[in-house]
C-alpha cells in the first residue's frame, strides 16, 4: 500500500540545488520522466490541418512566418538546453522559463507583453486499483501560436487532436485561444473523474471499516488525506489563475471564448467542493475506525467478564471443599457433593439470565440494535 | 440502512464518458429516471388559461407567436435528441444545453443575450422513514416564455398550477418572471421541510444514543453527515446564484419581483444556517456515542473488578487450607473451619461496604448523578 | 433534563403547511402562545401621554390623524385575521405580513417605501433553574408611528413604559425612532443577561465534571451546545440587520439616534464574542469529561491489577502444596507450613512496596499530583 | 488552583441591574476595586511640569483656561456621582459615560465632535505564580487635554511619569496626543509580557504532562484556555479600535504620531498571533494528556496480562494434581513432583522469553523507543 | 529530543526590560549570537566591484559620496551603540532602529520618506538531524544604497556575492533594488528547503508510528507542531509585507524588478500552502498514534481474555475433583481421571477453534486484513 503515494514531494536535495542561483538559470526540478525532449507542430486554419512530429528546434522559426494557427507541443522537460533554445526563439522571460522547468511549482497564470503563461497540473489514476499520478503542463498563448510543455506524452489530448481533424469543428474554425480553452477543459474534466476515483476508494474504505477495522484501514485513510491535500493544492491555485485569466484585458483571448473559460471555472468550483466533501467524509471514517476499536474492546471485555464472573465464584466453592479441616460437617454429608452441584448450577443459571438480560451474551449484536424510527408522514 | 444513501455520486464511468468531447455534445450525465421526454405547455394571461399536455416538439413554435405568457414544461432528460431540438428552437448556447443534460452539475445562474438560465436541485424525503432524494431543475426565462426542464414529474408544482387557475391570483396577472419566482420559492420552501426531516432524524438518533449505543448509530450519524454535505452543496451555490440573479441588470425580471427573489434568498440563508447547526449537532452526537462506549466499558470493568476483588482473596484462603502439610495446626482446631468462614465473611462485608461507598455497585447509576443546580434568581 | 430544550424547532408538519401557498397567505407558523390578539395604543408628545388598552381594530384609524407619536402594541399572533386587518390599515407588503406571522423566521430588517420593518427574537430564562425561552418581536417604524407585534406580553417593556411616563425623559421628548431604539436596546441588554445565565450553567457543569462525571453531564453539555447554537442564530442575523439599519438612507431615523443604534450594535458584538467563548469552553468540557472517564477506568484497572498481581501468585503457591504427590519432601518438613507463610508474606510485602513506589495504591491521588510551578518573578 | 480564574465574568445580577434603564444612567458595572475616586492633574509644556494630586472636582475648571498640556488622571470608578460631575465639565455624551463606568465592556474607540474616546483593558500577572488580572482604562483625548479613567492605580504608568519629568524628552515637547500614544504603548507592551507568562505556564504544563499526567493537568489546560479566550477578547477589539483610530480624519492627533500608533498596531498583531499559537499548543497538550492516560492504561494492562498469563496456567497444573482421583498414575511416580516442577519452570521461561521479545516487560520503556532518524545531509 | 526546540520564545524578563521605555531606546531583544558588530561594504557598478571588510563606523560616510551602488552589511546586533551610530548617519527613524534591534519582531515592511525598511526571518536546519534555527534580517533600501543587518554571518549570501563578481551578471548591471530582491529571494528559496526537511521528518515519524508507537513519537509530533507554528509566523506576515512592497508607489524599486518580487511572493504562497498541508498531516499522525495505542490495548486484552477463557474453566474442573467429599462417585471410577482429561481437552479444542474463527489468535494480524479493493476500470 505504501507504493501508492501520490505526493511526490521532491527530495530536499532537488530543491536545494536551485537555492542561490540566478533566477532563470535552467535547472529542471522534479522527477525525470522522459529522457529526451520531443517537439511536434500542428498547423491549422479552416481547411488546413498539418501535423508534423519530431521537429528539430532550429526548424521551428520556419513555421512561424504564416497566418495559420500553430500549436507547438514540447514533450519532456529534462533536456534544459533544448527548452532554453525554444524559449529563446519566442523571447520568453527568464522567470517563466524557470517556472516551466520547475515541475513542483504551484499553478499560476502570468500575462506578459505579448503572451499569456499558464502552468498547472494534470491528474490521473495510474492503475486498475487506486494510484493517483500528476504531471505539470505549461501553456504559452501568443497571437496565433500556442506552445505547450509537458513532462510526458498526454493521452488525454488525443481526442482533441481527433476533433481538430474534423474540418467543420469549432477547434478548426476558431483561433488558438479556443484550442487553449479546450486543452484546459479536458484536463479539468479529468480532475472530476480522478476525484470520483478517490470518492469510490473512500466508499470502499467505508464498506470495509465496519467489517474489518485494521491498521491498514487507517493507513488508507491517511493516504487519501494526503491525496486530497495534494489535489486541493492543484485545484485551488488553478481556480485563482483562471479567475485572473478571465479578467485580463487582452486581445489574445477573444470575448466569445471568455464564456467557455468561465464554464471551466465553474467546473473547478464543483471539483473544489467535492474535495472538501471527501476530506470531511474521510475525517469521519477516522472517527468510525476509532469507535470500531472501542466497540471491539467492549466485546472482548464482556467475554472476559462473563467468563470470570461465572467461573471465579465456582472455583471458590470447589476450593472451599478442598480444604483439609478435620472438622468440616458438609464433607461427611451423604448428599454434600450433590448439594454443591445444585448450588453451582443455580448460581450459574442466575448469572446467565442476568447477562442475557443485559444483552452481554449477544455476541452477534442482534438484540442490541434498536432501530431509529421516524414518525414522519409521507411528503405531500 | 445502506439503501438510504442520498449522495448519488455518479459512477466514474458516467462522468468519464464526457471527457474530451466538444462542449455542447449532447450527453446525458446522471441516473436515468424517466424513459421518454414529455413536453407540456401552459399559456395564460389575465383571463386566458390553456393547458396542453404531451405536445410534439415540432408543434412548439406554433405557440410562440403570441403575447400570451407561455410556460413550457419538459419532463425527462434521457432523450437527448428531443432536448436538443427544443433548445435549437430557442437558439440555446451549447454550454447551457450541456448544463441542462448534466444532472450532477452544481447550481448556477447565467445571463445570456435574451434569456436567463438557472439550474438547481429539488430535495424531498422519499419514504415514510428517512430517505432523501434529489432532482435537478433547469429554468430558462425569456421575455414572456419560461421553459423548465426536470428529470421527473414534480408533484411539488401541482399547487402552483392550481393557483394559476384562479383568474385573479398574482400568478395569472403578472408575467412569467413572477411564475419563475414562484417555482423557485416552492422548491426552496421545501428545502426547509426536508432539512427539518433531517433534524427530526438527528433528534431520533440523539434519543437512541443514550439508551442503545451501537455501530448502527454511528452508521446513521455518518449517513446524516453525508446528507448534510450534499444539501449544503445544493444550497450554497444556489444562494450565490440568487444573489447574482438579484443584481443582474435585465428587463426580463421586473423590479417589483426583485423583492420576492430577495425573500427567497433570505429563506436560503436560514436553510443554510440550519444546515450548519445540524452539522454541529451531528458531530456532537458522535462524541456522545464515543463516550457512551467508554461509559459502558467502565461499567463492564467495574463488574469484573468487583467480582475479582471479592473472590480472588477468598479463593486464596480456601486454597491455603487445601495444602497437605503434615504440620498445619489450624487444620486440627475444632473451630478451624468456622474460623475460616468468619474471616471470609468479614472480608467480603468489608469489601462490599468499600465498593458501595465508591458507588461501584450502583449499576443503575442512581446515586452517581449529582444534579447540576443553578443558584439563579428568577428573571425580572 | 429533557424538558429544558430551547430549540423549539417547529414540527415538520407546521412548516410544510406553507409550502406551495401564495406568498402573503396569512398562515401562523410556530407554537401557539396566546389565544387572542390584543391591541394597545400609547400616544405621547412632550406633555401628552395617553395609554389606551384593548382597542378594537376598526378604532385604530381614529388615532392616526394627529401629529402625536403613536405606539401600537399588538400582542398575540394566533388570530391571523385581526393581524391582516391591522396590516391592511397601514398597507403593509404581503411578504412583511408573512414574516410577522412566521415566528421561526430569522431576524431581518427591510426598508420599504414609507416604513422600516425589523424582526428579531427576545431571549429569557424561564425558571429558577436553567430553561431558555425565546419569542419573536416585529417592529414597523413609520413617521410618528411605531407598531410592535409580539407573541406574548413582554414584561421586559414595563420599565420603558414607566420611563415614558416621566415628562422630561428622552423617551417623551424625542420621536418614535428613539422609542424604536429603546425597545431594541432593552432586548439586546437582556441577551447579555441571558447568556450569562448560560455561562453560569457552564461553570456549574465544570464544577461537577471533576467530581461526578456521568452521562447526565454529557447531556447537559449537548443541551448547552444546542442553546448556544440557537442564540447564535438569533444574534448573528440581528447584527447584520442592525448594520444595514445604521446605513439606510432614511428620514425615519434621525441622525442623533444613529449613535444609539451603533451602541446597540457594539453590545451585540460583545454578546457574539461571549457566545463564541462559551461554545469554546463548552467543547472543552466535553474533552474533560472524556478524560475523566479514562481516568476512572485507569483507577479501576489499577485496583484489579493490584489485587490480581498479589493474590494470583499466592493462590498458585497454596495450590502447589495442595497437590497429592506421594513424594513431596516439603510436605513432611516440620516447618514447611511456616516456610510457605514466610515466602508468601515476603512476596506480598515486596509487591506492595513496588506498587506504593509506582503510586498505584494512592487511591486518593494525593501523591500523584506534582504541582505545576512557575519560576516567574513578580511583575515590575 | 480554582482561585486563579482570570475570567471575571460578572455575576448575572450585576449585569441585569442595568436592563431597562435609560442609556447614560450612571451605574457602575463590575467588581468594586477602590472605595473612593481620586483625581490627579499633570500640566506640562516644554519647561513647565506641574503635578497636583488629589484635586476636588470643582477645582478642575481652574486648570483648563490655559494653553498648557493637561493630563487629568481619575482613579476609581465606584463613586459614580463624582465621575458624572467630571464628565459634565467636559460635556461628555451619556453613552460614553456609560462605557467608562461599565468595566466589562469590550474595547472600543469613538470619535465625537471635539474628543476621541478609547476604552480598553490592561493585563498583568498578579502573583509570583500564575494569576492573570485585568483592569479597564478609558482615555478621552481633547485638544491639549487628556483624561484617563482607571479602576486602580496603575503602577505601569510610573515610568511614563518619570520620563515626563525629563525636560528634553519627547513626552515633554510634544502634545497630549503623544502622551495618549505613550499610555497605550506601555499597556500593549505589557500584553506581550503577560502572554509570555502564559506561554511559560504552558511550557511548565508540557514538561509535567509527560511525567505526571493527572486531573490537575487538565484543569490547568482548561484554565489556560479560559485565560487565552479572555486575552483574545481584550486584544482583538483593541486591534480594530486602533485601526479605526489611525484612519480617523481629525486634528486631535498630529500626523507624525500616526506612525507611532501604527507601530502599536503591529505589536498588537504580534500579540494576537502569539495568542493563536498558544491556543494551538494548549489544545495539543490536551491530546498529549489523553494519550498519556491511554499509555498508562496500556502499561497497567500489560502487567495484569503478564501476571495472569504466567500464573493462571501454573495454577491449573497444580490444581490438576490436587485432584483426589484414586487412579492417577502420575501421583504415584517417584519423580512426579519433580516432573511437574520442570514443566512449570519450562512454561514460565518460555512465556517470559516471549514477553521479553514483545517488549512487554520493559516497564522502563527503554527498548520500546526506536529513534526517529533523519537521513538528511547538512545544509549547504 | 528536548534540545531540538525551535521556538526561541524570549525569556519574559528579556521582553519586560523594554516596557515603559521611550520608543527608540536602543535595547537589544533576543538571544546574544555574536559578541561584536562587524561592518562590510561592497561597492559595484558595471565594471566596478570593490569589497572592503571590517570598516569602522566613522569611515562609512566616505563611501557614500559616489554614484556607485553600495551594499553595507552589518553583522551582529549586540553592540547597540555601534548600530545607533550607523543609523544616525542615515537618519533612521527611532521606531525602525527599535525594530532592527528587536529580533523577536514579526516580519514587516515600512516605507519612509527616502528609504524602504524590510525585516524578516531566515530559516535553516542546523544539524545532520532535525533542528531548525532562525535569524532576523533587516534591509534598508535607499537610492543606490542597501544596508543589511543580521544577527549572524549568513552563509546563504555567499553565492550571491560570487554572482556579483561576474561582470556581466544582472546583479552587477542592475541597481541595488535588484540586489535587494536577490537577498530576499535566496532566503525565501531556503524556506522551501527548510520546510521540506520538516516534511521529511514528518514522513519519518509516520514510518515509525505504525511500527513503534511510543511517547517519544508524540513528543516529536508536538515538536513539529511548534516548528510549523513558528514557520507560519515567519511566512504569513512576510507575505503581507511583500504584497505591500509590490504596491508601494516609489522610485526606489524600478518597475522591471516588481515582476521578480511578485515571483518571490508566489513562492511564499507555495511555502504557505505546504505549511498548511504539513500541519494537517501532522495532526493526522496524532490520530494514528492514538489509534495505535487502542490497537495495542486490544491485542493485550485479547491475549488476557484467551488465556483466562481457556484456563479459568479448566481450573474450576480440577478444583472440582480436589474436593474432599466422602461421597463423590467419579473419584472412585477407574477411568475418572482419563474422563476429566478428555473433557478438558475437548473444551480447550472447542474454545481454540472459536478463537481462531474470530481471528483472536492471529497475533500477526495476517488474516484480519481484508484488502480494500477497487473495481475501477483502467483510465481512458
Amino acid at each position: 500500500m505504501k507504493n501508492r503515494k501520490l505526493t511526490k514531494r521532491p527530495r530536499k536535495s532537488a530543491v536545494s540545488r536551485k537555492v542561490g542561483l540566478s533566477p532563470g538559470s535552467l535547472v529542471h526540478i522534479g522527477t525525470i520522466k522522459t529522457e529526451s525532449t520531443k517537439v511536434d507542430i500542428i498547423q491549422y486554419k479552416n481547411e488546413i490541418f498539418d501535423e508534423i512530429e519530431n521537429i528539430s528546434v532550429d526548424k521551428i522559426p520556419d513555421f512561424l512566418s504564416t497566418d495559420k494557427n500553430t500549436w507547438i507541443r514540447v514533450t519532456g522537460l529534462q533536456d534544459t538546453k533544448t527548452i532554453g533554445e525554444i524559449c529563446a526563439i519566442f523571447n520568453i522571460h527568464p522567470l517563466v522559463i524557470e517556472d516551466i522547468l520547475n515541475t513542483i511549482h504551484r499553478p499560476k497564470v502570468d500575462y506578459l507583453e505579448n503572451y499569456i503563461f499558464l502552468s498547472f497540473k494534470t491528474l490521473h489514476n495510474d492503475s486498475a486499483e487506486y494510484n493517483l499520478k500528476s504531471d505539470q503542463v505549461s501553456l504559452l498563448l501568443f497571437k496565433n501560436i500556442l506552445i505547450t510543455f509537458h513532462e510526458n506524452p498526454l493521452p488525454i489530448y488525443e481526442p482533441i487532436i481527433e476533433r481538430m481533424q474534423l474540418p467543420t469543428g469549432r477547434l478548426r474554425t476558431r483561433g488558438v485561444d479556443y484550442l487553449f480553452y479546450a486543452l484546459i477543459d479536458v484536463i479539468v474534466d479529468n480532475y472530476y473523474v480522478t476525484i470520483e476515483t478517490t470518492g469510490d476508494y473512500i466508499d470502499n474504505i467505508e464498506d470495509s471499516i465496519f467489517e474489518y477495522p485494521s491498521t491498514d484501514t487507517l493507513e488508507s485513510i491517511q493516504l487519501v488525506k494526503k491525496d486530497l491535500l495534494y489535489i486541493k493544492k492543484c485545484v485551488f491555485p488553478l481556480r485563482e489563475a483562471l479567475n485572473t485569466l478571465i479578467k485580463i484585458d487582452t486581445d489574445l483571448i477573444e470575448q466569445q471564448q471568455i464564456r467557455y473559460l468561465t464554464d471551466v471555472y465553474d467546473h473547478l468550483m464543483q471539483v473544489y467542493e467535492n474535495i472538501e466533501s471527501f476530506r470531511d467524509l474521510n475525517a469521519g471514517l477516522k472517527d468510525i475506525y476509532l469507535s470500531s476499536l472501542s466497540n471491539k474492546m467492549n466485546q472482548i471485555m464482556k467475554l472476559l467478564t462473563v467468563i470470570s464472573t461465572i467461573f471465579i465464584p465456582l472455583t471458590f466453592i470447589v476450593g472451599l471443599y478442598g480444604m483439609n479441616f478435620t472438622n468440616m460437617p458438609e464433607i461427611e454429608w451423604k448428599y454434600g457433593y450433590l448439594f454443591v452441584w445444585i448450588v453451582m448450577v443455580t448460581t450459574t443459571i442466575f448469572m446467565l439470565r442476568w447477562f442475557i438480560k443485559k444483552n452481554w451474551l449477544s455476541i452477534s449484536k442482534k438484540r442490541e440494535k434498536e432501530p431509529i424510527k421516524m414518525n414522519t408522514n409521507p411528503m405531500p
